[in-house]
């Protein structure tokens, strides 16, 4: 809370340095701010405003200027970029690190952002181009080509002179080791190499069973092992093991943020890069189809329906109350949806305790079906005075919810073994049978059973 | 995966070993695993064969057994635990940290867990009982108390000495600095004390300026600060900034994590602590009153319908296409909810900018009104050759899709005003609505120019 209100603070000053002008002053406030608040402090001023305090930032301190806009996630931040000329982009983008820089730069207009590759050092393009060949979502991509590496036949002593003349290596807590040919071989600790003496030779104090990613693994995976290993940082090699990078816990926990994001995003039939602020044409574009998809499933649920028309038309109650056994079977399926997927995706389900999962979402559709169908047939019985329809209601929703609870964990599981992403294609097909058995199975009932219901 | 395969190849041996009897090759094999990989072999076997290899396991390596079923989380951890005699618990939680060990008691019956609490040696039991006494999801539920900590007055070079003998502290990376109170002034790093000469005070070389939970901060916003300011550790201060423990960034991982489920499992009406494999009973409860709610509101909208009863006696076409109009509000609303609630826990979405979200929702909600209404028109006409219907449609799913986004942005609005978690009540009020509104709307218009539709 207390970080909150000194943003919150800060945030109203910027606003009101910005309206009287006082560029001196703002530029002044701006880079006392650490990099993740001046992050938020942008994120939360209008566009003009935010551009207008970008542009001072930018001109005075490009280093910290980038890792604002790098916090505020390569959309929006390519985004403020792509107003200036390649040539501010390229002296900008060199302040930060390449993976940063990266990210960024692939967000840029595709004309601009060759044009600011061309324009950049060489070297530091050259590292750019390097990382943007590896696949999105992947080790390659994401890491951090700057790795702090100790030559094996090195002694303790000689690997902390090493240490003390790279001044400007970050986040040194592992000391990774390798061959002469730079083959990632081992791995030890700042602390371990304090605690033996400075002729001990290194190979001696290091690790050989280490776990690293290859460039090409997926960065979901990446995010697993980290997670599950309490991992600070992991080594990334290439096909021949030799160490190419480094990917750090911070860039570990975005991976796991932007992994849930997606799979709530899935879930809810929104594509995982939208963000509150995807100008809304852009929203649309991505949304309509999976609504147009559902429109369709949605027609195929009245036709449905309407195969029923005859007795709807006898028995106009119906109509009430079939909205009921869809709705709740969509309800009930959703639960179950979502405890599947998520546990799949937190690798606590898998195809060998499937069955266990199975068994007992089939008992807890049966027992939601059993207690809801009960409190709903006495409320149809009440208020249509017709016991008869509240029966067929009853039997109707523990149908439904039994196919809601058993469709619910089948689906995800079986599109998982088919090696699509369980979250994305799930919530459309269990509407659509939920939606589907539930009409059916009431107009059906209710045409079979048409003789003993009140007219 | 790699290390899936792995783990793959050693639950099939752990199977076969369980079931030949070969308890010293499988002890062997069991003892060979890293505690995560563990975790996950414990999870994937029947509960018969996991209580089988714990037992094993815990006979001849408690610490082992005991960080296996920390990974498993404490309620199947506890469950797995609770079987056994509090002695057995009592000495098997003294192998692992406090912070892990208070997690497990505190899954355990009242009863086993008072029992297991005296049974322990009284330095550890103080400690777990300490830290049971911060509120669930806060800072000092979650640290760990044994936290490493170096006098202001020392030099670099005592500092370096004083580390040395404490070989069994973990993790640090950070050094904290604290006077001859123990209240916190600063902080260092190992790899700044390698920097300079041995004779630096430690005081020239700490930063005074950090970032600190106290001990009754959430544990989200412990989160958020850990992973805006790239922090590998939160140092964790009392009223009186004392220093009382050190939360690392792979405990901040799991509050990530669990945080994203419990986002996931709200907005579609599950409770956050439920997992795959809680048993059904269990689940039934959990998820039984959110139905309920429904159920309620599913009768409310009915009610909506039933307003109508005597239209759809005169055109039953009307019941065919009433859900449509409903269910595409659901799922528009649906979408729009899901990226307003993750906007707001990513604090992407505050109060200042959300006019901008409710704006551009809005103009997505009648993009998606006039696209799909008029494709839904067209539908609607050729197949039952009135276009008045089809017109009538067109207009009710425009008017629902513009409440479907304005409510999917105003509600969670309104209840992280109101101080109520947004992903707990919205889904269930934004489909009450939708239906409401798709049902008057459609019916409603329909009763209103029912002169003009086909009988």
């Amino acid at each position: 809370m207390a970080a909150q209100r000194r943003i919150d603070l800060v945030l109203d000053s910027v606003r009101r340095l910005l309206r009287v002008g006082a560029s001196a002053n703002l530029l002044n406030l701006l880079q006392k701010q650490h990099p993740a608040d001046l992050g938020q402090i942008f994120s939360e001023l209008t566009d003009k405003d935010r551009e207008a305090a970008f542009s001072l930032l930018a001109e005075r301190n490009g280093r910290l200027a980038m890792e604002a806009i790098a916090e505020l996630g390569p959309e929006a931040g390519a985004a403020l970029l792509a107003t200036r000329s390649a040539e501010e982009i390229a002296k900008l983008a060199q302040e930060i690190p390449s993976d940063d820089a990266a990210a960024l730069i692939d967000y840029l207009p595709e004309d601009l952002s060759s044009a600011v590759l061309d324009l950049m050092r060489p070297r530091e393009s050259g590292v750019v181009e390097n990382l943007l060949e590896y696949d999105e979502q992947t080790a390659g991509r994401i890491m951090n080509p700057h790795v702090f590496a100790l030559d094996e036949d090195l002694t303790v002593g000689e690997a902390i002179t090493e240490l003390q003349s790279n001044r400007d290596v970050e986040m040194v807590f592992y000391l990774y080791v390798v061959d002469d040919r730079r083959h990632l071989v081992g791995v030890t600790s700042l602390r371990r190499l304090l605690l033996v003496s400075p002729e001990t030779p290194l190979k001696r104090i290091m690790t050989a069973d280490l776990i690293s990613a290859r460039v090409d693994t997926d960065q979901e995976e990446v995010a697993r092992n980290v997670a599950s290993y309490n991992l600070l940082a992991i080594p990334v090699v290439d096909e021949e093991n030799k160490l190419v990078g480094v990917i750090t816990v911070d860039d570990i926990i975005d991976v796991i943020k932007d992994e849930a994001t997606e799979d709530i995003y899935r879930l809810a039939g929104v594509s995982g890069d939208e963000r509150v602020f995807t100008p809304a044409r852009e929203s649309l574009r991505k949304r309509l189809p999976w609504l147009g998809v559902n429109l369709a499933t949605a027609f195929l649920a009245a036709g449905v329906v309407g195969l029923f028309e005859n007795t709807i038309e006898r028995i106009t109650a119906l109509a009430v109350f079939m909205p009921i056994v869809a709705g709740m079977g969509g309800n009930a399926a959703t639960q179950t949806l979502t405890v599947i997927v998520r546990g799949i995706a937190l690798g606590e389900l898998t195809w060998a305790n499937s069955r266990k999962a199975l068994v007992k979402e089939a008992a807890v559709g049966i027992g939601n079906g059993v207690a809801l169908g009960l409190v709903a047939a006495v409320v149809a019985w009440i208020t249509r005075g017709d016991p008869v329809l509240g029966l067929l209601l009853c039997a109707a929703m523990m149908i439904n919810m039994f196919v809601a609870a058993t469709a619910g964990t089948l689906v995800p599981l079986g599109l998982r073994a088919a090696d699509i992403d369980p979250a994305l294609a799930s919530s459309v097909f269990i509407t659509t049978m939920t939606d589907v058995f539930g009409f059916a199975s009431f107009l059906g009932l209710a045409t079979l059973f048409i003789r003993y219901l009140a007219p």
